[in-house]
């Protein structure tokens, strides 16, 4: 019975594994396939996760080259299951095989939170009498304890607790009605929750006491705002079309745009996953990036005051960005012709889950590419730029982040991430000083002040795996004025150090040399500049971490400590803060600094390396920030240095180009492109077609 | 004669004069009225600029508070002349009552070059017997005249001449056709200029000869890209319409958008001026900035060989950003619905000019303004966001300028700037490696290390003009991890530093702090905060001006010297690197360092104060930048902190938006405002409106 079971499950496997190009997430159908065939050896377990074990690196590069001619390479689930007591397993699962190939007890350690581990907490919170007693101390009677919610976080890491029990503890909220935000009464203790037993095991109570904010609600959706007197009337609609389609193509999942070729993998953890990304520079198939993601983040408090050393969530590694991913929506999240991705999850009970609409794919226009005007004679070219967007959102409980991955026609990659949601609050007692670690945002309302810090997960693919990574820094030349090899002063050139150990290939951000960092590869020059084929990295939003050497978070964010670390690539180096991030105590630090200390000598000049780059903001609230954030943004780019012998982007249609001969001639330029839409906002004259008024003249 | 036709003109100025608002650039009448007044009494001059003289500050500020009871600020003319033997004379005309009211001969200054005078210098160098034997040396043959192309620059400061002569130095190209880009042929000498006689009066030659260049032409304008092989045919119309018109009003130049009030002004030096910014606070008219603008720029290019020092164009203060400003055209520079403002200027004989379109108002979308769903129960609102743009283009010679003037909803200005254009490059010989202080971008061509450094002039009028200027800086608070007051090590907390004097009042960026700095009113605190209303300045592209101090550059761009100089306002103090800046050997420093010596206890605390703010980037060119150079985008954001009482935005009308009590009772949340035109790509089961498909869920 099983056997043959099994036999049909493995046919129909076959059929599913077949579709799939081997950087696709699992589908539903293989989760369910993942999930069957852990069941028949592991009955008593339930599922934290159940993912794509990519294919090992070295054997995808050998598919990727040769596809026709190289075995394809198994579909393998990465499975992360709980048992009785907490007890974790690490398995893989060849899909293509049918069978667990790896299964093992992982002591010590907690798999991230899932949403559904979310989402019990507030329910037996509500119902727990020492939970109810401090509700009761703040002045909320029994009878409205349905009023009380609360926001369940990884526990972060208590040494009280250590990491053997599975906790997490709940920010305390409550809501005159279901209707306004809890953010403006938050409760000034913090029950602790065990997942095994589900139950409140101790509750954080300060020694002073903070009572229940007294302040009238304050609220942000639409209801709230129509009682307030409305929406402003006076935003006139702007509608983006695309009335002959979008300009990207998709096989399977990998996208095609503007030269650029990109897989599109998604995974519940760092989201978005770009894989083997290249450009297609007049013929020539060029890898740019072998994988690109974000791979962590934590968002540390500046708050001393206990437990408050507890709010420093790394949002990817102890929630999931993927877990956590919107279901987008026409129109609202982005506008234009979208095409969507859903995304497929386990639940807890091993059964396949959607978000439908997860990643959002989508052109913008971008401005000016490029124009010049021949002063002489107002010969002129002017070409308008196109983006291709590829976002998702997450919201990590009071918090939204929202990541965009953007491709330009001039080979540029850009990161940008956009943060908005509510602030995180807390109690605030009358006549306390929210400051110096906070703001009152509002009445009662104080907001700690807080990091974002995000690690960005770089696998370049520079014409060849084989790259070396350098500092550069503006760096001014040898000699006073004055002098005879700098005589007015003004010599300065770009200083480039390479990155030469694993130990040493550590690098902070220095403003004053307005430091970049390239990623080239020294065994391929550019025909013109004779340089090494580079990507560079532009960062500015690079803030320290500010907690402190060896302050707990430091110890847990080892990939913090710096704006990058370089390492060796390794298949199974993919979390900079570690495999499983909630409660690590951070000693010994775990993910970067464990494989730095493991291989400090390693070369990782001339050989296949992994960028690691933090970036981010502090963030000081204020009241403009409540009750809901304006996003915020910031980004990273990545730009073709020396790798193209031109400008990549010359081929794109100019909106107008004229030539000296033309102008000379008395002839109009060539309107090459122009939308015909583009009209006079205030008429005058005639709303006449863009075409007519077209020139740059 | 001479009495009747004043009179006339006198009310045929005070027609004109009662038209304009006192921030109004003078019109073309206003400009004719000026021209001819000076006539009257200086024959023998010709214009090198006629613009408005900006209203003093105590009697505009008295006027706008109380414009019905309080007599309106005459109109008057900024003039500068220049007579024979290169006698420049600055002037003051009274449009109001027709007459000049000051009328000086400035001694050893050089006003601006512009345009007109730009434009001279190619027809007289190629006529020049020692340019044609330069020529002639490169192999050029004298027949071929017609084929040198130059670019003239003003000459910086070149010690051998002094300022006394009006100057320009020639950067000499050689087209083998018309429309072949000259910038691959750069001709190694550089002719000197002189003005006043229209003559090549020196040919800077370097010692070792570089041949001109034999690599093929390589272009960019449409006919040239149509030879090699066309343009690609994968991009697919982009549109942005409105079909019920823009969001935003105009009363005469002053802007109306999203409570936001704004004039608009432009002259030939700064481009585009900001004036009397408010933002309408719930019917509150709360003064934001009192004038803000792009005042000066430097361009210091690398190479410390002679005579490449001279390369460092101050592009506002020595040609004017707005004299260089491209006519804009729609659907081209803009998409959308597009209202242009004219700009006025005086030639050198005096007759008014108009550059058409030279100013672009339009809407863009903004993306997601704020976004926030409760993960309990998917309740969301989504909102998305619009920004008003107001922007102008000007071309440098080889460069171009595109500067991005943006408000947006949540209270929030930007600016950003875009590069692009042609770089300035420099002939290379056979062998010669362009290393360190360039890049050979393309065979044969050099093109030099240079940054962009950018001075914004920043009039800070948050709540009234009595403001005080910190740093703030992101700071660890006391005590190791393990003492009491920081036992896990986590504090952070903004520290704030006022600048309190004009010789101490100048800032540095530092990123190891995440400096910010903050424009304050100490007198009026946040309701909930209870800290002084306040913008902050957030700025991350800073990069130290690269020439050494007590270079020529240091010494001509005091500016640049620091991020931040704050100095107390003064209505003559328009021009960080002074009022004319050709020519001037920097020793001493004119502008701001003069203004700083002249008054350095002077108190710069809770009093009315200016920010002069440099940023930019360093440009080390690569081949991709080449034969024109894809934007290179930076931005400076103006953010409210603390001066609003919560988001400003809230009333934006919201994409989607429902509560938990809708969520609750089965209800569709209430979708506010869906374009109803956002598409799938690939169509998917029919091309449904936005509004079946929104929703958060």
């Amino acid at each position: 019975m099983v056997l043959e079971r099994l036999q049909q499950m493995a046919s129909h496997l076959t059929g599913q594994v077949a579709e799939h190009h081997p950087f696709d997430p699992l589908s539903t159908d293989e989760i369910a396939a993942a999930v069957e065939i852990v069941r028949r050896e592991h009955n008593d377990v339930h599922f934290n996760a159940v993912s794509l074990e990519e294919p090992k690196k070295a054997e995808m590069m050998r598919w990727v080259a040769d596809s026709e001619y190289t075995p394809k390479p198994h579909r393998i689930a990465d499975v992360v299951c709980i048992g009785r007591g907490s007890r974790v397993f690490d398995g893989l699962v060849d899909l293509t095989e049918g069978r667990i190939v790896q299964w093992e007890l992982t002591e010590g350690v907690q798999p991230l939170i899932t949403m559904e581990d979310l989402q019990i907490v507030e329910t037996v919170a509500r119902k727990d009498p020492k939970v109810i007693e401090q509700c009761g101390i703040l002045g909320i009677p029994p009878e409205e304890m349905h009023k009380v919610y609360c926001d369940p976080w990884t526990i972060g890491y208590d040494e009280r607790f250590g990491s053997k029990v599975r906790l997490q503890q709940a920010l305390m909220y409550y809501r005159p009605h279901p209707d306004d935000s809890q953010y403006t009464y938050p409760l000034d203790f913090c029950p602790i929750y065990n997942a095994d037993t589900q139950q409140i095991v101790h509750i954080d109570v300060p020694k002073t006491r903070r009572p229940l904010n007294t302040a009238p609600p304050i609220n942000y959706h639409a209801e709230a705002i129509k009682k307030e007197g409305g929406v402003r009337d006076d935003l006139k609609p702007l509608n983006i079309t695309q009335p002959e389609g979008v300009s990207f193509k998709l096989d399977g999942r990998t996208l095609k745009w503007q030269n650029w070729s990109v897989h599109i993998g998604f995974n519940y953890r760092e989201g978005i996953v770009l894989s083997n990304v290249t450009f297609n520079d007049k013929g020539n198939i060029r890898p740019v990036f072998w994988r690109m993601s974000l791979a962590e983040m934590v968002v540390p408090y500046g708050n001393p005051e206990h437990p408050h050393q507890r709010k420093h969530a790394f949002d990817l590694g102890e929630y999931g960005g993927g877990y956590m991913t919107n279901s987008l929506a026409l129109g609202c999240d982005c506008k234009g012709a979208i095409h969507y991705l859903d995304a497929a999850f386990v639940n807890k009970a091993g059964e396949p889950q959607t978000i439908k609409n997860a990643i959002c794919l989508h052109e913008e226009d971008a401005g000016i590419l490029f124009k010049h005007t021949d002063f002489r004679d107002d010969s002129c070219t002017v070409t308008r730029g196109r983006k291709m967007i590829i976002s998702h959102v997450f919201t990590a409980a009071n918090y939204e982040y929202c990541v965009y991955w953007i491709l330009h026609q001039d080979g540029v990659i850009q990161l940008d991430i956009k943060l908005t949601g509510i602030l995180n609050t807390y109690a605030l007692a009358p006549g306390e000083d929210a400051a110096p670690w906070g703001t009152e945002v509002y009445p009662g309302v104080n907001a700690h002040n807080h990091q974002h810090l995000f690690c960005l997960r770089l696998d370049p693919n520079i014409d060849g795996p084989q790259n070396t990574v350098f500092e550069v820094d503006a760096t001014r030349g040898d000699g006073e004025p004055g002098s005879e090899q700098n005589p007015y002063g003004n010599a300065f050139y770009a200083k480039k150090t390479a990155l030469k150990t694993m130990s040493t290939g550590m690098s902070d951000y220095d403003a004053s040399t307005s430091r970049t960092w390239d990623f080239s590869n020294p065994n391929k020059l550019n025909p013109h500049s004779h340089k090494p084929v580079s990507y560079k990295l532009v960062s500015r939003d690079i803030p320290p971490l500010l907690p402190k050497k060896h302050s707990l978070v430091y110890n847990r964010a080892g990939f913090a400590r710096h704006a990058l670390h370089v390492t060796r690539q390794s298949d199974t180096q993919l979390h900079p803060a570690g495999r499983h991030v909630p409660q690590t105590s951070g000693t010994p630090s775990q993910g970067i600094p464990a494989w730095i200390a493991a291989d400090p000598e390693g070369g990782i000049e001339n050989t296949d390396v992994v960028v690691w780059h933090t970036f981010g903001v502090v963030h000081f609230p204020s009241p403009e920030d409540y009750p809901i954030m304006p996003a915020e943004g910031m980004g990273v780019l990545l730009r073709p240095r020396n790798f193209f012998d031109r400008n990549p982007a010359l081929d794109v249609p100019a909106s107008y180009s004229s030539t000296p001969s033309q102008v000379q001639a008395g002839k109009e330029g060539v309107r090459v492109v122009v939308d015909g839409l583009s009209r006079l906002a205030f008429g005058g004259g005639g709303e006449k077609p863009a075409s007519d008024d077209c020139g740059c003249k």
